[in-house]
């Protein structure tokens, strides 16, 4: 039943947004004994391998809009879905912001003027990166994203390991971006905590729904070219 | 037979205590190389991986009151094991505490005024975070994690890679609670080293009860909502 | 058809130098939470694990002269197919060089004279290690690299694992040799980025093609003698 | 042919030696982005995981003479093939910190005072930890790294996944324990580099044979009590 399909990629994407946003603003920083950009990373990463195992069988575990739209470019999901799962996405991304508000201020100097894990450029980069590189950078790290996820749920890659290959994609992606756009790749992801940083989060969201749908295009059709799938919409086993 | 159950649940949970919260109270801080929040979070998380592929074949692998409580309100542990499995958990990890204590206090400048890996809030909360937010974050991470256990040993998902989804998770929930509460989602776990602290570790001891415990449940029965399993007890493979 | 093979090796390779010389240049000693040798050696190790899963099952998933020329002297590939395989290698590392560049030259700091995760020796080297125990470290971990691709693709290995390995093993090489030599094995890897920092990159890029392919052939040679496999070219599962 | 199974014991415990003394010698401490004790753990973990890949289906992947006792306590491995194993695993430990020092005497500041990854107690504990502390923790650790062996290899484990859940023991082990004896858990790989030091390390060698041995006699007799395994010898899978 699709509602089901719905409610598992809602609860999968909070998963994502409350737990990899979370081990941002509440332990990278951590005096210390911090996890760094490297926790961050991991806690990303691990998020999709967890939900993949938990979820891939109910709705494939898409978790991000830019790998709905990148999966029907690339011929394994039906175009008419796409809507109702990236709204499921993008509210259980807000959900998972929300949470993450109401523990994160239960500690004196929580400050949402720190960012709040929001995605940015230029001025708003951590490493103040431009507008044009942030944009380079998403459109080929979502690209690279979903080669790797065409490629690890095809019918001839060994059964049962796609979710370890997409999540620790998903690991490598942000142990090299997080300094240029505090990483993206999912337009869900970052319209979370845009909504509750408002102002500068709000206006710079562009580029994070833009470049990762481009790049998601992009990648889903390329492996399609590389596989000589037929161009009918191959319901493949997606996530697991 | 069901003693080899509970002598591996005891066990499992000697290992997850011992190695988790001996982690935390040897390695993390030590000069220079300590091995930080990332590392704690990876001993919690390798603790059950590890165990779980292990003696999942013997007892399921629970290693965690809140995960037997949460089984059986998702309908695939019977209720009637509960008490043993919990009097088995909790036994191994006092028995883990009190091996740890015995190494740790072996070095000059061991006390346990340093807090001996015990979970806490307000005061004694890592990062200075309040009870409420402490309770919120327990829910919810263990909910999660029952979500994910519920669903990563579900029948149509892959097998034999539910250890790693379940013990990948637990690193991840560390990634971004322990500065919250020093990370419990497992009453057993809690209580080891709360017997060897006393005062506040005790009198806060209730809310790593409870709040795993009414995580758990949610998270038992919310998957099983998801995927409309049937009402009987499933004597599903639990952990592997 | 061959050609979809040697795209699949140009895009692998442009994944590992993007990425993996990408963390090194943007990440790794980003201020406070910087990402460390040991994400550097995550994010190459990862490249691996991740495309050996995507495209295995294309091209075997090389990504590298030295395992393309080991594994024709352990007798697994047609030695008529090295050169192609190479000049697609070398052609992907150097679009993922010069991809890394207009990214990371997006923002201020930005300096083609702190090395651009050149590979080098003695002066060159981060540690100041000397020219010999440079080339001995290649030879010896290329050495032992196709030794572990050779034996966890062998028919007896268990299926879908060798990826990890193979990756994982990648990951071990790094930890243990980026002070040394920044850590090669890779003779295409080490070409992309030397080819933009020139001078004393491209005067030492000699070490990073003949260690690695005397360690390549090697450890080829010594699993052949191992597993005592037959002498003509056994079509083996290679990457995954 | 058993001669095969000893040349691959052999090159195992010459990739772990090598590799996981490596990086704690040459990389651990290297300044600003050092990979400290994390990396350290993964390093020896994953010599472990790699290899048992790459020789698990040749020799069962030991690498360690207290995995050889314990299996042969547990019903698993011939008595008779004791000592040969141990002899190979030793011979490959002496040959891999010989190679790690040529290469690690190779730049300017390298002192074998330092320790060259030895294990020791006492003054020599990188914590100062006692002796009787360090006892405790190789005798318990060891034990608990047999009793994952014995039960992630068991037939009722899921095929294949052994590997993972012993390396990863490994890394566990070494995140806690690093501090107390540098850890050993292994004679072999204790003998190698306290044959460089000698000294104090020859002198509290003896506990890093004794500790491991009688810990994996105890593990490997507790799993099998456990599982109610028949007595004579199981050519169980061993490591794959």
């Amino acid at each position: 039943m699709n509602g089901k399909k719905y409610a598992a990629e809602l609860i999968g994407t909070f998963w994502l947004t409350f737990a990899g946003c979370g081990s941002a603003v509440i332990a990278a920083a951590f005096p210390q004994v911090g996890i760094g950009l490297v926790g961050v990373s991991l806690a990303f990463g691990l998020s999709v391998v967890t939900m993949a195992y938990a979820i891939g069988h109910v709705s494939g575990c898409h978790l991000n809009p830019a790998v709905t739209v990148g999966l029907a470019a690339g011929g394994r999901f039906p175009a008419g879905q796409i809507l109702p799962y990236v709204i499921a996405q993008v509210v259980g991304a807000i959900a998972g912001a929300a949470v993450l508000y109401v523990i994160a201020s239960g500690a004196a100097g929580f400050d949402l003027a720190k960012g709040f894990a929001s995605n940015g450029y230029g001025d708003h980069s951590p490493g103040k990166y431009s507008m044009v590189a942030g944009f380079i950078m998403e459109v080929v790290m979502t690209m690279m994203f979903l080669f790797i996820i065409m490629g690890s749920t095809h019918g001839k890659a060994p059964a049962g390991f796609a979710p370890l290959a997409i999540g620790l994609a998903l690991v490598m992606i942000h142990l090299v971006s997080i300094p240029v756009t505090n990483t993206s790749v999912n337009p869900a992801r970052s319209t979370g905590p845009a909504l509750f940083v408002g102002g500068w989060a709000l206006q710079q969201l562009w580029l994070f729904w833009v470049a990762p749908l481009v790049g998601g295009v992009l990648g889903g059709a390329i492996y399609r070219w590389l596989s000589d799938e037929p161009a009918g919409v191959v319901e493949g086993k997606s996530a697991t």
